[in-house]
C-alpha cells in the first residue's frame, strides 16, 4: 500500500507560467527508452481507424492528451454546419484548433481555411483528397482550391502549412463562430460573440465565447493568437455578410464573423500560419507559441510530434503480430491517449499548482480500462489525472463523473472517479492525497448535490435512506447498482486509511444492489432480475419492457445487462442466479441474444464474468468472436463510440489476454491475441506476455496451463502486485477446453477488501 | 426477348442412369476459358469466411453446387450433438456428408470418423489443430487420436485420407443416426432409422430415413456405399450401446447406429475410404463411386475439384484488387456457387429429364441478387435451376419458395420463383418453357395452397378478393407487398407471352400494396406507413408498436424497411412519402435510426433507391459504410447468415458498383470498390467494370462521370441488354458528389413494363 499522506518534491510543482514542457518531459515519459532504441511505432498508428461507425475518433494533429487538437471539420451532407467534425464523405469546412476524441457534440473551435478566388465567408468549403493523417500530421488536397493544407501541432499551438496555386486572390481566412453541433438541439453548442484584432500585415489575435454541448455546460472562452510567415496584402473582417477593412472588431451575438489575409500566390507558394490557443488571454497563446514553436520549421515540429507519440507508445510492445494486428493494437493505444486534454496552465477557473486536465467525457466510460490501463503503463500520466480529479473536488465541491469545457456534466450513471481512486489507491500509485480523495468520496456519497445532471449523485437522498434509487429519480436501476459499486470502492480506501467506522458502513451499502433483486421476475427462461422500486418501495408494476427493461430505469444497458452490474460479488451473483451451472446457462443466453452491447461500456466486464464460474473458456470463445467482428483496422473499425479511448482500451486489455476488474487488484485472464506483448510496468521492469502455441486461425483459443514468473498459475486471474514490478506470464494454448481455471475462482467481496484491511492495520 | 416456346436440343437431354458427369461438362461450364490461362482463383478463397457470426457458411469440400458437401460436425459446447455442423470453437464428431451453406437445420448424415484406443461409439469426439480448408480439400488434426483427417469431394463422393498413429486399435467408424439440430424443438431433425451392411472387409453400404429440419419436411432416405483401401481386421456394428459382430442390422427408432472396421496401424500409416452418397440406392451411390472416382489417387481428385472451381470462378476476374479484397470476393462467389445443390439423376420422388435441384433454402433469400447473379456470369447453371423449379411444379404443383430434402417448404414471404422466372425472361434467357412456367405463375396468384407453409400463397383469397391480405393472416403485411412484386413479375411475362388478359391483371394487381398504406401512420417524424387491416378491412387498432411493427406483420423486416418495398414503383413510393426531397429525408433517417437490417434480405434495395430520388451520392456513402463495417476476409465476416449465398451476391454485386432490381433488367450503379473487375457473359464476351481515380481510403466514393461502351453515361442506372453482350461501364469517382445522375432517374412501372408489351407484341 502507498503512504497515503506521502506527497512528494513533485517535477510538476510549478507556477502558473512555468516551465511546462520540461515539466512535460520530467513526469509523463519517465519510462520512456533511450531514443535511439525506439522503433517508430506511429508507423502502425491509423487514425481514420473508427471514423465510420460512429467511431468519432480525432482525425487531425495532436499530441497525446494534447490541448490543441487540430484537424478538418466537414460540412454535414444536408447543412452548411459540421455536426461530428471529420467524416470520411461530405466537404471541408476547414480545419478548427479543439476536438474530443471518441466522443462528439463540443468544442470544433477557431477554424481556419485556405481560399483561391473571390471570397465568399458563407461559401468556403471544398472537397479533399489524398487525405494522410499520421500522429502529429494531417494533410489533404483542397480540391477546389487547388491548395495543398497539412497541419502539425505541439501542446498548445498548431503550424499549418498551405501550398497555394498562382492566385491574384488567395486568402487565409479564420472562422471564430464556427463551432460544432451547432444549433441542433438540447445538447448543442451556441456562439456568444467574441472580438477579432488584425494586429499586423501577418498577425491577429482574438476570443470567442461559446456555450452548451454535450455536458450542457456554461460558457468557456477560447483565445488565439495566429501570426503568419508571410506578410499579407491586405486584410478584412466580416461580421454578417459585410466584409470590411476594420482592423478590430467584436459581436454578442450568433451571426458570421471572421477574418481573412489576402494575397497573391505564385504556383506552388506555401503560407505557412502557427495559431496558438488558451483559455487565459491572448497574451498566454501567444507566450505558448513562441515557447513551443518558436521557428517556422513545419518538419521539425512534426518529427517532435513523432517523437512524442513514439515514448508515449513505447510502453506496449507487440511481438510477432500481423501488420494488421499492429495497426489495430498502436491504433487503440494512441486512442486511449488522445483524451483527456492536458490543460496544465491553461484553467481560467481557479489557480492551483495541481495538474489540470479537461475533457473526461466521461469517466463513466473510461473508468472501466482506461484508466486502469494507464495505471499499468502510464502511472504518471494516471496519477496527474487524479491529482487533477482531486483538485477539482477542492475548487469546485465535486469530483466529476464527467467534466469539459472547464465545466462539470453531464453524470451518467454514478459516481465512478471513486472507482478510479480505489484502484490507484489498491495498485499502490503514490504522491496522491488520499485523504483528500476520500473526503471527495465521501462527499459524492453523502451530500446530494444542487444539480445531479451535472455532478454527485443523483437519488442519493432516497439511496441512503432506502438503500436504492426509486423511480422518483431517473435511471434508478443503473445509479443503485453503480453506486453499490462505488460504495465499495469507498470502503477500500476506507479500509487502507483507518477509517473502520467508514469501512464497515461503506461495505454494506456496497450490497445495497441487491434490494432491487427481484427474485422472482422471470425473462427469456431465466429468474431473478433487477426491477424497479416505486417511492413507496413497493415494486414496480410488470411494466411494458422496452428493449428488456422499463423505461429510464437503466442507462444505456438492458436488464440482462445490469443485473449482472456488481463487480465485487460475483460469487452473489452466481448465488442469486442458482449456482454456477444455471450462472453459465445464463450468460450463455444473454450472449446468444445479444444482451451484449459490445458498443457501450456497461457490459465491459460481462465477458469476463464465466471466470468466476470456472468456466474460462467460454470466456474465450466469446472475447474471440467480439475481437474479430467488432474491432478491425478499417475506418469503421470500432463497434461504437470510442469514447475517450474507453472501447479502445477494452480491446487492448482483451486483445493481449487479460482484463481488469477495475476499482480491484485484479486481472481477469481470457484468450491472447497475440504471440507476445511487453508491457513495461515501471522503468526497465518489463511484464512479458506470452502466448505459446497460438495459431492463426485462432482455434487453439484456449489456455490449457499457464505459468507466472516461473510459478504455475492454475486461477484465470491474478494479482497486480504479481506484476507491478514486471515478470512474466505464460500461455500455453490449445484448440479444446481443459480444466485449468476451473478451481480457485476469482476473489468476491470480503475476500477482496480484507486482506486489503488486514494489511493496512499495521500502518 | 427470346422466343417463348422455343426449347432447343439440349446436351442435357439424357436418361436418368445416363453421363451425369459429361453433361455436367457440357453445359454447367460453357464459357469457361482454355485451362492453360486460368490462374489459381481457389488461392484466393477463404472458406473458413462466415463461420463465426452466424454466416454459417459451409466448412468442408465439395464441388460448385456439388450434392455431396463433406465437412467435419463440431459437438455444441453443452451437449454431444451438433446444431449448425461447422463451428470454430468446439471438438469434432466426426465428418459427415451432406451439409447446407449459409443456412442450418438441416442434413449433416453419414458421419465417418477416425478413433484410435478402445472403442466407445458414445464418446468418440476430439479436439482438433491444424485446420485448413480449400475448395475441395479439408484437413485437420485430431489431437486425441494424434490422427490427420483430409477429405476431397466430387459430386456425389467424398474421399477421406487418414494418417494413423502406430496403434494396435484404429478405427474407422460410420454412424448412421446422427444428423444435425437434432431434438432441438421445433425445427428438429429426427432420425427414423436405417440398415446397414458390412459387404466384406472393405465395403460396408445402408440406408439412413431422416424427417424434419427447418422445412419441416417429410421423410428423406440417403443411401450410401462405403470402400476401403486396406482391409480391416475386424468389423462391428453398434446398436444402441451394443457393439457386435454382425454383419447386417437394421432398426427403425433413434437410437445409436452405426459401424466400425478396426485396424493395426503403423506410425504414419494413411487408411483411404470412399464414401458415395445416393438419394435412389445403395447400387447407385455404388455406380456413382466408380464412374465419379475410380481409383485412390487422393491429389487426383482434389486436383480435379480445384479445376472445376476454376472454372466455375473464372468469369469474374478481378484487377487491381489488394489481397484482402481477393479474398473477401472470391469467397463470396464461391459462396454463392455451394447452393443450391445439384440433385440430376438423384430425384427419387419423381422421373423427369429434366435438371433436378434440392437445397432452396430459400429462394426468397437468393432471388434478389444470387440468381440475377448466376443469370450474369453463368447463365446455363441459373437456367438449369429455373427447369428444375418448373419441373418440381409439373410435379408437386408449385414452384416452390424454398424445397430441401426433396420436399417443397418452408414459404417465407411471397411466391418469389416468380420473379425469377420474370428475371430470366425480361433479360432474354431462352431455353426455359416459359407456357409452363407461367401456369405455374398462374398457379401461385390463383390457387390457395392446401398448406401455405410448405408452398404457394398463404392468405391468397384476402388477397385476391379485397385486394391485401389480413390479419387473418400471418405476416399479411410482407405477404401482400411481396404479392403485388409477384404480381408484376407475372404481369411483366404475361406481356410478352401476349396474355394480354393477364397482363392487365396483374399490371393493375401489382399496386395492392398500396392497400395497406396509411397516409397518417406516422413514425419517427415521418408519415405515411403500411399499417395491417382487419379482416373485414378496417385498419387495425394503433398497436403497441413492436421494433417499430405489429406483432407478426411483417416477416423478418421492420415498418420502416417494409414500407418502402415496391421494387417496381419506386416512384410511386417517392409520391406517398411527399416528394424526393423529404423521400431522401427518410432513407436518411431510416440508415441513421439502423432500420436498414443488414443481415437479413427484405432491406436488400434500399441503398439503391436513392437513385430514384436523384442521389446516388447518399447510395454511394450507404454502401460504402456497409461494406466496410459489417463485410470482411475474417472468420466472422458476413454480417448475418449467408443464406445460400444471398448475403454473398449482394455483396458481390455492390462492392463491384452496380446492383439489380430483380424480376427487371435494371442494374443501379452504386459505388465500385476494385479498379477492375472483368465479368464475362458470355463466351467471349466481357463487361469489364473500370473505376478510375478510386483511392485506397475510399475518400472518392462519388461518381463525377461515367462511360458506357465508349458512349456518356448520365444516369445512375443501365440495363441488362446495355452489357449482355459485353462492353464496357467506365465510372470516374471523385470524394465529393456532382450532378452525375440527378436526373434521367431509374424507370418505375409502366416505363418497365411497357416497353416490355410493345416489344413482345410483333411476334
Amino acid at each position: 500500500m502507498p503512504h497515503p499522506n506521502f506527497v512528494p518534491p513533485l517535477c510538476f510543482r510549478r507556477s502558473l507560467a512555468g516551465a511546462f514542457l520540461g515539466a512535460l518531459l520530467c513526469c509523463a515519459f519517465a519510462f520512456a527508452q533511450p531514443h535511439s532504441q525506439i522503433p517508430d511505432l506511429t508507423k502502425d498508428v491509423y487514425p481514420f481507424l473508427g471514423v465510420d461507425w460512429g467511431g468519432n475518433t480525432f482525425v487531425g494533429a495532436a499530441l497525446p492528451f494534447g490541448m490543441v487538437k487540430a484537424g478538418p471539420d466537414m460540412e454535414d451532407f444536408d447543412s452548411r454546419a459540421s455536426k461530428f467534425g471529420y467524416m470520411s464523405g461530405g466537404r471541408i469546412l476547414g480545419f478548427s484548433h479543439l476536438h474530443l476524441s471518441g466522443a462528439a457534440g463540443k468544442y470544433g473551435n477557431i477554424l481556419v481555411a485556405p481560399v483561391t478566388g473571390p471570397l465568399d465567408p458563407s461559401d468556403i468549403s471544398s472537397p479533399r483528397t489524398e487525405e494522410v493523417n499520421h500522429p502529429g500530421y494531417y494533410a489533404a488536397t483542397l480540391t477546389r482550391y487547388a491548395t495543398r493544407a497539412e497541419i502539425t501541432a505541439s501542446r498548445r499551438v498548431a503550424l499549418h502549412r498551405y501550398t497555394f496555386p498562382a492566385s491574384e486572390q488567395s486568402h487565409l481566412t479564420l472562422n471564430l463562430d464556427h463551432c460544432l453541433n451547432k444549433g441542433l438541439g438540447w445538447e448543442d453548442q451556441k456562439f456568444l460573440g467574441g472580438e477579432l484584432h488584425i494586429t499586423s500585415d501577418h498577425e491577429a489575435a482574438g476570443m470567442g465565447r461559446y456555450t452548451g454541448g454535450w455536458n450542457r455546460g456554461g460558457e468557456y472562452r477560447v483565445y488565439f493568437y495566429l501570426v503568419l510567415d508571410t506578410p499579407s496584402r491586405t486584410q478584412q473582417i466580416w461580421t454578417g455578410k459585410t466584409l470590411t477593412g476594420t482592423r478590430d472588431a467584436s459581436i454578442t451575438s450568433d451571426q458570421p464573423f471572421g477574418l481573412s489575409f489576402d494575397f497573391h500566390t505564385k504556383a506552388g507558394q506555401t503560407i505557412q500560419t502557427k495559431v496558438a490557443l488558451s483559455f487565459i488571454s491572448t497574451a498566454q497563446a501567444r507566450d505558448s507559441l513562441q515557447r513551443e514553436t518558436p521557428g517556422w520549421n513545419f518538419n521539425a515540429v512534426r518529427q517532435a510530434s513523432v517523437a512524442t507519440w513514439n515514448r508515449a507508445l513505447s510502453p506496449m510492445q507487440l511481438q510477432g503480430a500481423t501488420p494488421e494486428q499492429r495497426r489495430e493494437f498502436y491504433t487503440a493505444l494512441y486512442h486511449v491517449m488522445l483524451m483527456p486534454s492536458d490543460r496544465t496552465g491553461e484553467n481560467p477557473v481557479w489557480q492551483s499548482n495541481e495538474p489540470y486536465y479537461d475533457d473526461f467525457q466521461a469517466i463513466w466510460d473510461t473508468f472501466r480500462s482506461s484508466g486502469p490501463l494507464l495505471t499499468l503503463i502510464a502511472p504518471d500520466r494516471q496519477r496527474d489525472m487524479l491529482r487533477s480529479l482531486i483538485d477539482t473536488y477542492r475548487h469546485t465541491g465535486y469530483m466529476p463523473d464527467a467534466r469539459v469545457g472547464n465545466d462539470n456534466g453531464r453524470t451518467q450513471g454514478g459516481s465512478n472517479a471513486n472507482i478510479l481512486i480505489a484502484d490507484a489507491y489498491v495498485k499502490g500509485m503514490t504522491s496522491i492525497d488520499y485523504p483528500t480523495a476520500f473526503a471527495a468520496m465521501l462527499k459524492d456519497a453523502e451530500v446530494p448535490p444542487q444539480d445531479s445532471q451535472k455532478e454527485g449523485r443523483g437519488g442519493l437522498r432516497d439511496y441512503n435512506t432506502r438503500g436504492y434509487v426509486t423511480l422518483d429519480d431517473q435511471r434508478s436501476g443503473s445509479r443503485t447498482v453503480e453506486y453499490s459499486y462505488d460504495d465499495f470502492g469507498i470502503a477500500e480506501v476506507a479500509c487502507g486509511l483507518h477509517r473502520d467506522k467508514e469501512a464497515k458502513l461503506f461495505a454494506t451499502t456496497s450490497s445495497n444492489w441487491q434490494n432491487l433483486w427481484d427474485k422472482n421476475l422471470a425473462n427469456d427462461g431465466f429468474t431473478g432480475f433487477l426491477r424497479p422500486r416505486n417511492p413507496d418501495g413497493t415494486w414496480a408494476a410488470p411494466n411494458t419492457l422496452v428493449r428488456g427493461t422499463w423505461p429510464d430505469f437503466f442507462y444505456e444497458g438492458d436488464l440482462w445487462t445490469y443485473s449482472l452490474y456488481a463487480p465485487h460479488d460475483v460469487a452473489k451473483l452466481i448465488e442469486l442466479s442458482g449456482g454456477k451451472e444455471n450462472f453459465v446457462r445464463r450468460l450463455d443466453r444473454l450472449f446468444q441474444h445479444q444482451h451484449f452491447d459490445v458498443t457501450n461500456e456497461p457490459g465491459f466486464l460481462l465477458p469476463v464474468l464465466y471466470n468466476w464460474a470456472g468456466r474460462p473458456d467460454h470466456t474465450a470463445d466469446v472475447i474471440r468472436v467480439y475481437l474479430d467482428k467488432f474491432f478491425s483496422a478499417r475506418r469503421s473499425g470500432l463497434p461504437g463510440n470510442d469514447d475517450s479511448g474507453a472501447m479502445s482500451s477494452w480491446f487492448l486489455f482483451q486483445s493481449i489476454g487479460f482484463y481488469p476488474n477495475a476499482g480491484q487488484d485484479i486481472y481477469l485472464i481470457g484468450t491472447p491475441s497475440y504471440p507476445e506483448v511487453d508491457i513495461t510496468v515501471a522503468p526497465g521492469k518489463v511484464f512479458r506476455v506470452i502466448a505459446d502455441n497460438l495459431d492463426a486461425e485462432h482455434i487453439n483459443r484456449y489456455v490449457q496451463s499457464a505459468t507466472l514468473n516461473g510459478e504455475p498459475l492454475t486461477t484465470s486471474w491474478f494479482r497486480h502486485s504479481q506484476i507491478k514490478s514486471g515478470g512474466t506470464l505464460i500461455l500455453h494454448m490449445g484448440s479444446a477446453p481443459t480444466s485449468w481455471g476451473t478451481t480457485n475462482l476469482p476473489p468476491s467481496m470480503s475476500d477482496v477488501i480484507s486482506p486489503l484491511c488486514s494489511a493496512a492495520r499495521p500502518h
